[in-house]
């Protein structure tokens, strides 16, 4: 039994990584811990009441070595990179869901976030996006745990990248994101009577998971990738909902296209190459990404729909941790 | 062409008001103050481009009386109650939007509310519910705007009431708001992934709207009734479905229900009768109320719609404004 | 390991009871079918996509013998009347979700819904709402599963009923339901840009349930119960709250209500009594129901909320299940 | 007064048109027709209660000739240009809600569409844009009114097309539209329970506003331009965000981007060069259209957002009909 602590339990993605490690068999929640918020976590998230007598304390790394095997750090940003090196050190291993391990290039992290504070783990941590780097995961002791969008939109452009199908320029994301995936701090732009009805575009050519993108297409190309990703938020709790469009290097045929995409993923738990546009709704609350290429005037266009939450932050979490550990890389997740 | 101020112009019910008015074709809006957010009110309110110049300003008296016939104060309660005598000094007429002068009763005001501080005003003014208290509003110089939620539920109950057809006391008022009703600002409450696909129930036995009901109920009675209130909230931006219960006081044939209802709203713009339950978004956006008397099981069930910002608010304030110059009472509200 | 059958596998019911079976440790699905659309679950289902291999089928009452222990009957009423009788003699155990073994007095039955066909049945089968009539279900060959209303208000009602704390007329229940209540048929009343943004009451005085409801309140209470329930309908997906509104026999101290809710309901494992209002989503896609009783105005009020497709269809259904089959009530529940 | 008919008022965009003609100063409707419900329009459709006391009739055109000036043509593809030349013909003016009269190139239309029957008319009929084509919409007969997609997208291209600033290939818009797009009609895509927490891909490649939106591009920049449109539905009612992808042709500054758009639109009086990108909701129930043009990642990126019901149907035809009868633009439309 792996025994797990989740590290800022109190946000979205702490309360998603509970529910699903209370279905884990071979996992065991042993520590939760938050920033601000203390006390029985199902008093203050009733939507666990009967099912965690756990409560939620300030962190204490003693404690946090001698309860835990593996934490799930939902930190946000430079809180993540000032609190991991301690939690190494106190003997844990750790998924870090912040953006603080995830991109390599020192001054990439620094031109879209802020002077890097922990180069050396920073170093050998590894980016965990199972279908494309399973591999690096296993022996990691640091897992950077992917963001969002990224999530969505690598495992759309994977297979054509890797075939060399597409250029490596030009590539446009188009996204929406569920409400969720702003976290749970009320705001003017996320109350209910603004949001609902509503859908806007944010971030235009600046948004901090483009670089982390660029990154992951590169290394899956072997080569420099450039695209633009633009992401819009739309008035439903879940789901992203990626459009991806690209120009093809050479033409190709249909039967072509979809078996680049099955090869690719054959025997991926996890992914779905579908005949027809996915919904957002066919993957909400699971760990699935449902992933349907297509072509359309000239241009190859992919679709992909994950759950921001599950797929997109605590599930992949939770499926990096089997990795880690050498479980079967589906439990509690399916 | 009547001069109008908006005093507290930031909130819902002040843009909703604003929107009212640029439709007027006898009223004219001149003056619009706030409490924080100064400047075009274009630019505050991307919704208003194109259609209003006008700047939003901190309130000045003078200028106020100079400029305005009448002032819509949008301000909350406590606030309103001290600046509404230096309005009313100024030479303007004031429709109030606040609970500070809806509820005659001292004590009753001060115990749901706190200590008042202008008793004199309070003394004369008048409460703004045309279809019931019209001959009042004409000449008056203080209107006090009704609540939303009283607005709905008075209105389904005064027939009933006025022609002595059920008990004055074990009537349930069980009522659903959309979310707008809880005002602009960002609360967890009204955070969207919580108030998404979500339905609650508050202030259980103690909300303030229930003495203001009471009090018209009463008025219309002519003896105390006494009514519990229970407000919901749900997922949605407008509206306000309330269902009545009550239990008559000998036995009324279905014919002589519907012809109740049907006389005591003769000639009224506002009111539908309708033969079948009422459904909140054919009311949303516009002034009216359309209700529906009924029986079950030996009870008279009245069910009630309205736009909680139109006719529970801003529409509501306009007809009573009309109804003070001596206008058409459906001007801009048609 | 017990095999499970689904018959009417596709509606929503349906799906939701595959979904529960695919996490339940003890239980295995073998055989779906349907009465219209047939092939791979997953083609038809895609959120099934990669965790169910079945077909749909038309029903074999031959095969429905051989492959299966239980069948989770989830056809409409009248068609499930003409075929239980079928699947208890081809050696099944039966729990229904239709409404036709629900009511035991035929002339009821018959008023509300039509000519009962399978009296010999109805005579033994057992009421499956395994907070009140769990010692009954054990042994059941046939349990019919409640309605989705029933159920929360049954839950809401049975402490105060059993302890004779309430009268047993002018009980009032106004419960407002998410959209998946209707079923899967698309039609005007459910249609997107109508039910949303929207909120109605349907079924004054006649709804079906009603008379469930006082089914299971006289049983509770020992004698005839009467009481009004009222359904509305509102835009969100899943979950019903409903509000009660009852008369005391004698006043009750807070303490006392309390104390009745938690002694009533000692050791269930899916039932939670709050001490503030509840809230739909908290309860969403589990099949805890969540209770808050109070006070408000002289009348007993009590608040309850469960997850209408799950506490109130399919969860209910594997809960009653579990229970036949001597399992752990909470297996694949939790 | 000019005297308004509208032939196919049962739907969305009929009612809307009705909405809105009964708040216009100097257009009277005085005949609403339908192709299957009858009777007076306010039993039909509640929310025009009080307000609108015409009955809706199956379509007379005598009766049309004798009581119309001009008809707000409401009706399907297909069934418009069978009953567009017996409007004419009757003496009335028609404004053509449907794609019939959009697409001057008859090998496209069949394409997209069907065998054109009226190719008369079509010879004739004016694109009605009014930004765009005013000019011709003065002296017309027949306007054929545009789609919802092509409006909003048409107006975020045409400055950068007009003034060459943008390549003609390789322009990618992707849009996602409210449900009441879609229609009225039920159908399990558009079911409540589908749609809401929904998001969806539709029409890849094929959609028949793709070559409306080509035809556009390309009189408006005077050489052919290709592009790809997307669209995808989203839970909300109305609205419809278009973002669009463009490659310049030579490096462009961020002030004379700007200033291109404000020169382009100059007195227009429902088009809006916002800052920052535009919310749906802030143009919701206007006819109003908010441009944000921007860049990122060496694109010109451009958000357009309208109201699909208003600006992209009855809004706009309403313009139109103003425009040909040498109204001011505006009136019942601001």
């Amino acid at each position: 039994m792996i025994r797990v602590a989740i590290i800022g339990a109190g946000g979205y993605t702490g309360v998603e990584s509970i529910e699903i490690l209370l279905r884990h068999p071979e996992a065991k929640l042993t520590y939760l811990t938050a920033q601000q918020e203390f006390g029985r976590a199902a008093d203050i998230y009733p939507q666990l009441a009967g099912r965690c007598e756990l409560a939620i304390e300030p962190l204490d790394l003693d404690k946090l070595g001698k309860l835990a095997d593996v934490a799930l750090c939902c930190l946000p940003h430079k809180v993540s990179m000032s609190m991991v090196p301690k939690m190494l050190a106190a003997g844990v291993k750790v998924v870090d869901f912040s953006a603080d391990y995830r991109i390599r290039d020192l001054a990439t992290y620094e031109k879209y976030y802020e002077p890097h504070t922990d180069k050396e783990n920073l170093a050998h941590a590894v980016y965990g996006l199972p279908e494309l780097f399973r591999d690096q995961i296993k022996g990691a002791r640091l897992v950077a745990n992917p963001g969002c969008y990224p999530t969505g939109a690598s495992l759309a452009l994977a297979p054509l990248l890797k075939n060399n199908l597409i250029k490596p320029t030009g590539i446009v994301l188009s996204s929406v994101s569920g409400v969720s995936g702003g976290g749970k701090k009320p705001t003017p732009g996320f109350h209910f009577p603004y949001m609902n009805e509503n859908m806007y575009a944010y971030s235009v050519g600046v948004h901090r998971h483009m670089p982390e993108m660029e990154q992951v297409a590169s290394d899956v190309a072997g080569k420099p990738v450039e695209l633009l990703f633009q992401p819009h938020v739309g008035p439903f709790d879940r789901g992203i909902f990626t459009s991806a469009y690209c120009d093809p290097i050479a033409p190709i045929s249909p039967d072509t296209l979809k078996k680049t995409y099955q090869d690719f993923y054959k025997g991926e738990q996890f992914v779905q190459i579908l005949s027809a546009p996915p919904a957002v709704k066919n993957v909400a609350r699971t760990n699935y990404v449902h992933i349907f290429p297509t072509f359309a005037k000239g241009k190859v266009v992919v679709f992909s729909v994950i759950d921001n939450l599950i797929k997109g932050a605590s599930g992949q979490a939770i499926q990096n941790m089997n990795i880690i550990f050498g479980l079967d890389e589906t439990l509690g997740l399916k």
